[in-house]
């Protein structure tokens, strides 16, 4: 039976402890060969592009894609899965806040694996969509005290600051500057579509973790050179992609730099393949650019609860 | 408004004609890059694959692609159809009949383009569920007075051939072998999935177009090198596409008897770019691999012919 799912149905089925679930599944199970994912892929469509990403899980039965377009007039994304079994199509999902969430996790979930244990701090450097549930997964995954915002418009960090200390009970505060929202904190969040670099190199800190969680482009870069250089752990969530889309990675590759041999991918950490962080000393980088196996974990879950639950419309096939 | 297509729908509106000529109308406003074309990518799910391809047409305002699983228990085809202006979703369509009358189209809409005119006798080889459409589109686009069609069992052929007599209103008879097939006619269609070639350098002769639209896996041929060899004019259906997926061609470079300088993309015959057969006497091939960008020129037309005549399932998005 197939079902389509609206961005209502995913919001009411959806939260955060769900996905970083979800994600640390797929994750381990990639570790261990049983997911298949391949790299966006782009195609112009006169103002803007179409997006197309798909990943296989035939132990959970399902494969599937991502799709979407953006353009000027927005993005409109939807999730696709069918059955490995030969029954076809089996769930078409909305898919902007199911994008919003999984994106987050990924990004809790490389701080519970890389970060420094403990009670820490977060700076964030951007207060978009994306922004939200990048400080609302990294405080699910870790015990969070106290969280900073920076963005250029004054307005938008107030905003968030306010909006997120109440909806998370912690206290967050605007910061005036970049360099003042990365001081001091323990985590430091990029999660802009800024085509100049937010971090650079004199932000970090011993024992940071930063995850670089905003733009999938490679005309854009969220950390300088000097930055991703004293990164001491690299972390991608896939190589393939990576090398595609990662702007601040592949200039520092260009450039000799940085060598892709060191890229870790996310699987093998949460699969325990590497240890990730050594030392507490060390700077640990994620650089998330968005994965069809994280759509396709999380949708897989969104299908069975709302089948379950009986939540979207039958579709006739 | 977005809505979703069965079998049945897509059925009740389709037909040859339309797909000719929408087949048509996208190869040539390829020829004039208003359309955009990925070539097929395939994803391991346990016992088959999992086949993503898309296609974008801004000037009509549509992108999509057709994703299909493909394994042991059969295959199932979906078409999905998005604004390029920003509207998401317009249509998801059920498309094993889609896939079925646009293979035919192309290899009609070839033949018209590159066989000789006049009255033409049809040799099939191959007598499956794609057998039928092509010998439907190539009488759609020509002058067809007779047709012969072998296939490994006889029962098969005789009941294609009573079947395609009776429906198409041409004597159809059963050949007895490969060979027989081919003797005499002007245009030969190899539809098998053939692992090994089923059309032979011998059985091609002065002035025969030959229309290969069988498997699209580089593991298979359905002409032996000689045959290609033999063949004075090579047409493609997207060269990207032939270039992974077209076993004969893939294999005859590789040996050096072919150059894929040589492959000429139907959309420069269509757009005039391209003459094709310049001499009666020459043997003119079409490599036919399947495109996305005909599923997204068929889908359309049936998207919109449906919103008209109020067919279809409207989805919630």
């Amino acid at each position: 039976m197939a079902i389509y799912l609206t961005e209502a149905d995913v919001d009411r089925l959806l939260d955060m402890e769900l996905a970083v679930d979800a994600l640390d599944e797929a994750f381990k199970a990639r570790a261990v060969g049983e997911v298949t994912n391949t790299a966006r892929s782009r195609m112009p469509i006169g103002g803007g592009s179409y997006n197309l990403m798909a990943a296989s899980w035939p132990a959970k039965g399902v494969v599937g894609h991502k799709s979407y377009t953006a353009g000027p007039g927005g993005a409109r994304f939807h999730v696709a899965i069918f059955s490995t079994n030969g029954d076809g199509l089996l769930a078409m999902i909305e898919a902007s806040r199911l994008g919003q969430v999984r994106t987050g996790a990924a990004s809790g979930l490389a701080t519970r694996y890389l970060a420094n244990g403990g009670p820490i701090s977060v700076g964030m450097i951007g207060s978009g969509y994306q922004a939200e549930t990048q400080l609302e997964a990294i405080a699910s995954c870790c015990d969070v005290t106290s969280a900073k915002v920076f963005s250029r418009r004054e307005e938008s960090r107030d905003r968030f600051a306010a909006a997120a200390s109440e909806r998370l009970g912690i206290a967050v505060a605007a910061a005036g500057s970049r360099e003042e929202c990365a001081e001091g904190v323990q985590v430091l969040v990029a999660v802009t579509s800024s085509v100049d670099p937010v971090i650079t190199g004199d932000m970090l800190s011993a024992g940071m973790h930063v995850n670089a969680a905003g733009n999938n482009s490679w005309l854009k870069r969220e950390l300088d050179t000097s930055a991703v250089v004293k990164c001491d752990v690299v972390v991608v969530d896939d190589v393939d992609q990576a090398k595609i889309e990662c702007g601040e990675l592949m200039r520092a590759a260009e450039i000799g730099r940085f060598s892709w041999d060191e890229a870790i991918p996310i699987h093998a950490v949460a699969g325990g393949g590497h240890r990730g962080r050594t030392d507490s000393s060390q700077i640990t980088l994620f650089e998330s650019q968005g994965l069809a196996l994280e759509d396709l974990a999380v949708g897989e879950r969104l299908y069975r609860m709302a089948l379950e639950q009986g939540i979207g419309v039958r579709l006739p096939g």
